[in-house]
Formats: structure tokens, sequence, C-alpha cells
């Protein structure tokens, strides 16, 4: 498994679909299409300028709200992940 | 629902109307058009230099001014929603 | 009425006329021309590095200087003004 | 009369002579063509990091050496000035 | 033996393989490919604002995903290496 | 005589020569051609963002090299000087 | 000689050689061609926030990798040098 270096985190987009469990209906000519994720795995950790490490805000398994064209994808045993940066998701579905 | 993320905040857009509830008229014209809607949900807070969580200056069912084209557009349960960061946010309407 | 967010300010221009009360003239041709402007509100007030807030250097009523063509411009009940952010004000006429 | 905002400073350009009574003499081919200007009044001033006002190091009537093209002209009573930012002076002429 | 200035790191890259020890499987047509890679040596250490040093996360040995044309690549006794800096490693592999 | 502002250094430029007194020879093609000269007078003094006076690390009379076409020209008593931000010195010839 | 100002290091460039000294070998076809160079002398230090001395890291006679296209060449009775910022450097050759 791979562990994001500083603030980023692994993440596992949710299929494409009209209308998602979270009743989040993604619109298909959106100009920033968002997408939800499931949280895999937070990051080792920023810092802020003081060298303090920073808490995520995010935690695993949280159900987040990404655009779609972010971070860096990755296969692992032939499954999709992304890798983004912690303050490029949008919001957390409750 | 949504929690946005940081110092981002939910907005719902008011209808296009001539003449809104609180007196704002805005102007077909206009270069930068400005718009009246409504705070939804304040996010889980960003954090000043030190690391400090910085308070939010709008809060729940406030009525805001934003610029027309910013943010990220999202739909929940049908109805069109919008992601701001906070500093985009023109102006708090009494 | 509308409460401007941060550091922004409210302002009214004053009507374009040759020679303005505080006797100040501005020319027809110049390259970036300042108006004269009334400060209508000032905002919820900006924070420093360190979450301090920021005091405004204008006050309600002030007779202020800024650039023709900077801020956004809102119409409230039928009249003009526009929302600048309080650092592209050139000076307070005294 | 106008108080400049912030860092800035209300200057009076020097009338375009060939030799400058301080026996400055400013070549009609230089690239960048600096300009003998006299202070006229300082801002009220800028602030550092820590919110604390920064000190002007110009003072009224003091002749300066700027840049020929910066700043915002004004007129006022039918007489040309410039507000300049205080960083954009090269000089002190004694 | 190089030892990386500042906040660089020395690494080796894996061989390019469609299924690799880590069960990382890399896509051909991805975007921005990250690959796997060795550490080899760590930086002399970057500092932060107030000089004081900052700890590496990644250490000697540690296996890593980073973006496939990143770094500066160097030969040592015949064999490749690059060095780059240690925030574009996206992560470490477990 | 100009006192230059903040962090400047009012220079004159040595003559064009093949090989200077400092022994350093400066070659006619080279993509950024450095020139020696002498410092005349350092500024007022920059701060940094605490608001404390920054030492300069030239001092007048310094023979110092920078590049050939920084700062600005300025002519006093129909002498050639420029106006340089000391961080643009490449360095001090002993 | 030359003292180099701030967080510059002056540098003399190791004669170009398929297999150097260090055991590095240098590819001509590398994108960004890194190059052996010797510390001749680092500079008068730079500052950092607090106004303190930034210690360098590389010292006289220290072998070191650096960009071939970096850094400002000067010319010492007749021999070349470069002048370049120490956060340029890559590494130190063992």
């Amino acid at each position: 498994m791979i562990k994001p270096l500083g603030q980023r985190v692994l993440i596992k987009r949710a299929e494409a679909e009209q209308k998602t469990a979270g009743g989040l209906f993604l619109p298909d000519n959106a100009k920033e299409k968002p997408q939800e994720a499931i949280v895999v795995a937070v990051g080792t950790g920023g810092r802020d300028e003081n060298g303090k490490l920073i808490d995520f805000t995010v935690k695993e398994n949280d159900r987040v709200l990404i655009s779609k064209y972010g971070g860096t994808e990755v296969k692992i045993d032939g499954q999709d992940y992304v890798i983004v940066s912690e303050q490029d998701i949008l919001g957390i579905i409750d």
C-alpha cells in the first residue's frame, strides 16, 4: 500500500453514477466537475512555518468531493487510486 | 449534505430577478456581475500561519453577494449549490 | 444595505465634474484616471498573519481618491456603488 | 489637499531642465529616466506583518529621485501631482 | 557518492515492469506517470523560516513513488540516479 | 549628491578595459556580462519583516561586480552613476 | 579575488571528461546536464527572515554538482569561474 507524503491523501473515486448514495447528483455539463471519492489513507503530514505537524481534516473512509481532473492516478493490485493534496478536496459528504 | 473543507462555504444562489428582496438591483450589463446567495453551510475552517483556526465572518442563512462566475457548482437532491472560498464573498446583505 | 467582507469598502463615486468640491481637477487624458468617491461603509475587517483584526484607515463619509476602473459595481435601490479593497484607495481628500 | 493612503507619498515633479539645482543632469536618452521631485505629503503609513506602523524614510520637502513613468497623476487646483509608493523612490537628493 | 544538498534526495528508479514488487501497477497511458524508486541517500537538510533543520520523512532504502519526469539525472559508476526534491515524492510504498 | 533609498546602492562603473586593476578579465561574448564598479554611497537601509534595519554588506569605496545591464542610470555633474539594489551585486573584489 | 555577496558561491568547473575523478559519469544527452565543480570561495552569507546569518552547507575545496547552465561566468587572471547561488548546487561529491 502507499503512504502519501506530506499533506497528500490517497483516495478511491466512486463509480460514476447519476444519483450517488449521498444524494449528490453530478450534472454532465458542469464546467468543473466535482466527483465523489473515499479516503483510503492520509499522508505523513505537512508542516507549518514553525515545523509543527498539520492535522488532517479528513480521515480514512470519509466520503469526499474532489475535482474530477486533479491529482495523480496510480494503480495498486489492478485498482485505480488517486493521490491528491488535501487542500484540493472541496468538502466532506455526510 | 456537504461540509466544505477549509475556509470554503456552501451557498445557494438566489433566483435571478431584477429587484431583489434586499433592494439590491443587479444590472444586466455589469462587467463583473455580483449575485445574491444564501449561506447554507460554512466549512471546517482554514488555519493561519500558526495553525490556529480562522473564524468565519459569514454564518448559515446569511444573505451574501458573490461574483457570478466563481466557485464550483454541485447538485444535491436536484438542487444547485456552489462551493466558494469565503474570501471570494464580496459582502453581507443586511 | 451591504456590509463589505474583509478589508473591502463600499463607496459611492462622485459625479464627474471638471473641478470637484475639494479643488481636485481630474484631467480627461490621464492614463490611469483617479476619481473622487465617498466611503459609504467599511468592511468586516481583514486579519493580519497573527489573526489580529486590521483597522481601517478610512471611515464612513471620508472623501477618497480611487482608480476609475477598479472594484466591483453594484446597484442598490437604483443607485450605483462600488466595492473596492481598501488598499486600492489612493488617498483621502481633506 | 490629499493625504495618500498607506506607504504612498504625494510628490510634485520638478520642471524638466538640463541641469537641476542639485547638480543632477538627466540625459535625454536614458532607458529608464529618473526625475527630480519634491515630497508634498507622506501617507497614512503602511503596516508590517505584525501590524506595526512603518516609518517613512522621506519627509515633506525632501527632494527625491523617482522613475519618470511611475505613480498616478492627479491635478489639484490646476497643478500636477503624482502619488507614488515610497519604495518606488530611488533616492533622496542632498 | 553524492550527498544531495538541502531537502533533496538521491534515488534510483526501479526497472520498468508491468507489475512491481509492491503490487503497484503503472498504466502506460497515465497522463502523469508515477514510478517506483529506492532512496539511496537523503540530503544535507533544508531549513525552515527560523533556520531550524527540517527532518526528512523518507530515509535510505525506502521504496517511494515519484513523478516519472521530475528531478535531475546523474550517472555514477555507470548507473543512473536521480536527484529530486523531497516534496516531489508522492508517497512511500510499504 | 544622492542618498539611495532603502537597500539600494549608488555605484560608479569602472571604465571598460580588457584587463581590470583587480586582474579580472571580462570576456566580450559572455551571455550575462558582469562589470566592475565602485560603491559611491549605500542607501538609507532596508527593513526586515520585523521592521529592523538591515545592515549593508558593501561599504563606500568597495570594488564590486555587478551585472552590466541592471539598475537605473543617473548623471550627476556630468558623470554617470547607477543605482542598484544591493542584492543585485554579485561579489566584492578584494 | 572575488568574495561573492550573500548566499552566492564562487566555483571553478571541472574539465569536461567522460569519467570524472569521483566516478561520476555525465551522459551527453541528459536534458539538464549537471557538472562537477570545485568551490573556490563561499559568499558573505545570506540572512533569514529574522536577520540571522545563514550558514553555508558547502565549504572551500568541496567538489560539488551543479547545473551546466546556471550562474554568472567571470574570468579572473585568464581563468573561468562561475558565481552561483548555493541553493542551485545539487549535491556534494564525496
